[in-house]
């Protein structure tokens, strides 16, 4: 029978999440899954956000309940707006825009500013949801060269020839997902300066930035170049992703078409969840709170590349991740990563194949490994069974796709 | 000095809601507003929801406050599978998708559904946020021929004719904003055969069905064609909607494309939100607190359907709504409600010119008025004032606009 439906173009092209698919292969009961992308839970302010909950229904109740402006909490926002002088910028409380998680800011990006046909381009690897949420709208995605330090200034360069017409360069200049990366000060420069050159201009996203270990926050992309970066921010990592609140901070020539796609998309994202997260981080409380969350994950970074150093055979390639939550690992020539999966898990580990974070020509030998949900003893025991997956496929050659 | 920016084509068609320009003008101290669409927030179940947030954060709060499934809740996904039987329909919970609001599900389905150029018909008046839903999605709106008992069946049996490919028919059932219309039993029949007759199927949307005064809900139109038919519920009437709570139930070919869609738009609907609604209505709270709700507004409704008869001119015309949050009037001919507009406001009262709902060819001699937010007493005032300003305009016939 026929169906009476017909579907949209563009949802032709929209796929289920790789990541989300492998993840429930992973979900085994006593697994160390190094796969998710998820922040430890143990550092959620539960008590904080209870007391938070409290006072807003007794306080303020009826207006935290009721419908609310599209732009987000006029005092968040202006807590956003002062906070990101931290990292170089100068915004306006009118320049904010609260969003149901920083999710919701790139599809309302993608939404203002992609057409079908029209090229946007991407780090290599990138953020796989970043892909997912421009993809509805049809772009084409170009992949640019990217090295250890983030993106070559020169495919930047290069842009205005190789895709003429780039609406924007997306781009996560702090411990990127997945490959952990950070860049350097001078990269930064090079890269605005090569934008603004193309007449590119930027979407920066910045999860991770307050997840450093060693050194502060460099300054933001944006704050090189304020009117041409759109900034998305989220608190997902710093408090807690189950309230879904992240925001983006707009030039003001986009702010009005960026507000008007947040209210066809959802009205407004939940006011209650606002005005708690707004009581709980008001008074300072993340400059307290934040320390703890690095000190913990620095542990079990210090952790896993302690481990990887000890279990991993000759010819894996690593860099050491400064903030964030991942390492990246290239295993060497002739295996792949996809076909290892069902071995590792079998073996009782689980992580997630590099290869969903490419817009183009995936590179097979990739994975990619969270240190945040598993503590350092499980971490090391982890990386330990990945070291002889790892030791068992070299050994029978055979097996390996080649 | 040029723009870096290039704005997608779509950007161009989207626009501010008239409505929020007028509440902006319209918000003022002391005024007797009509204009709002927004429940009365005497109604929100305060301390049940300070218990469950304390009970959640209490129990689950690793689980509440991490991220969580783009389905949504499997709990509150089952509730509302359950409950959709009162409307007549069978639903699994797969089929139920949890969104940000019912807006996010007017979004979602404009993005799997609607292509440039490919028409979408709604009802004259319809819903004034699906237009802007869909806008963005560039669809060609197509105005059905409706009136006092909702849109007309033969209207619907001529889209083949009239807007070949048409890929959904926008319908609103129950107490429609903004007309306050019901859909008889008999209508429903007659409109769902014709839709099926010329292979258009329904985006049933539901938000006001549990405000009901007189006669309890009649089966939804989902239930006459569950194949052909999206319904779109919402938790923003009958418990608050400070929360963003809505759902979608379809087909299950329609399903993995929309969860997709979700995932793309903001990876999923606050886990916290979902498990506070799902400990307040589990136990079968909403039929106690529903009828409160109810008796409230039909109160408030009485009051105004009274002042309507004593202070309207003759000339205007109403039907009393059976249920939902709104009168709509039709002034007499030669009136301009948008020309009365600042007329109302200098005198104290405010309402929402029907004009912004059409999607084409407004009627300038409509208006909306909300019953929720006002007591019954200041409803009188209300509307005894809207007839001094109605009869000050009739008696200065030369300021009429024509």
């Amino acid at each position: 029978m026929s169906s009476v439906w017909n579907q949209a173009r563009r949802a032709a092209r929209m796929n289920p999440s790789i990541i989300r698919e492998i993840l429930k292969v992973t979900e085994k009961p006593g697994i160390l899954s190094m796969a998710g992308g998820l922040p430890s839970s143990d550092t959620f302010p539960v008590e904080e956000l209870k007391a938070a909950c409290d006072r807003v229904l007794s306080e303020n109740a009826k207006e935290a309940l009721q419908y609310a402006a599209s732009e987000g909490f006029a005092p968040l926002r202006e807590w956003v707006a002062a906070r990101s002088a931290e990292l170089g910028m100068q915004v306006a409380p009118e320049q904010v825009l609260i969003t149901s998680g920083s999710q919701q800011g790139l599809d309302l990006v993608g939404k203002i500013l992609c057409d079908a046909g029209a090229p946007v381009a991407v780090e290599t690897p990138t953020y796989l949801g970043a892909l997912q949420a421009f993809t509805p709208y049809e772009p084409i995605f170009t992949s640019l060269a990217s090295d250890a330090q983030g993106v070559d200034p020169a495919a930047l360069a290069r842009l205005p020839h190789d895709a003429p017409g780039t609406r924007f360069a997306y781009l996560l200049p702090n411990y990127q997902n997945p490959t952990g990366r950070v860049m350097p000060l001078e990269r930064r420069q090079a890269a605005v300066a090569a934008a603004q050159q193309a007449g590119v201009p930027i979407v920066e996203d910045n999860p991770y930035g307050d997840l450093w270990f060693d050194e502060p926050p460099l300054p933001s992309l944006s704050s090189l170049w304020p009117e041409g970066s759109i900034y998305l921010g989220s608190f997902s990592k710093v408090l807690t992703p189950g309230f879904r609140l992240g925001y983006v901070i707009a030039p003001s020539e986009l702010y009005p078409k960026l507000l008007q796609a947040k209210q066809a998309a959802d009205l407004h994202t939940p006011g209650f969840n606002q005005r708690v997260v707004y009581e709980v981080v008001r008074n300072g409380f993340l400059d307290q709170h934040i320390p703890k969350i690095r000190a913990r994950y620095k542990a079990n970074r210090d952790a896993m590349a302690e481990g990887l150093k000890q279990h991993l055979p000759e010819g894996c390639e690593w860099q050491t991740p400064q903030g964030g939550m991942f390492f990246w690992i290239r295993l060497p020539e002739g295996l792949n990563v996809m076909d290892l999966l069902p071995k590792a898990v079998d073996a009782g580990i689980a992580f997630v194949p590099g290869a969903a974070f490419y817009a183009h020509s995936p590179d097979p030998r990739t994975m990619r490994l969270s240190f945040v949900t598993l503590t350092p003893a499980q971490i090391s025991e982890g990386v330990a069974i990945l070291g002889r997956v790892l030791r068992e496929a070299i050994d029978n050659g055979a097996e390996i796709t080649p």
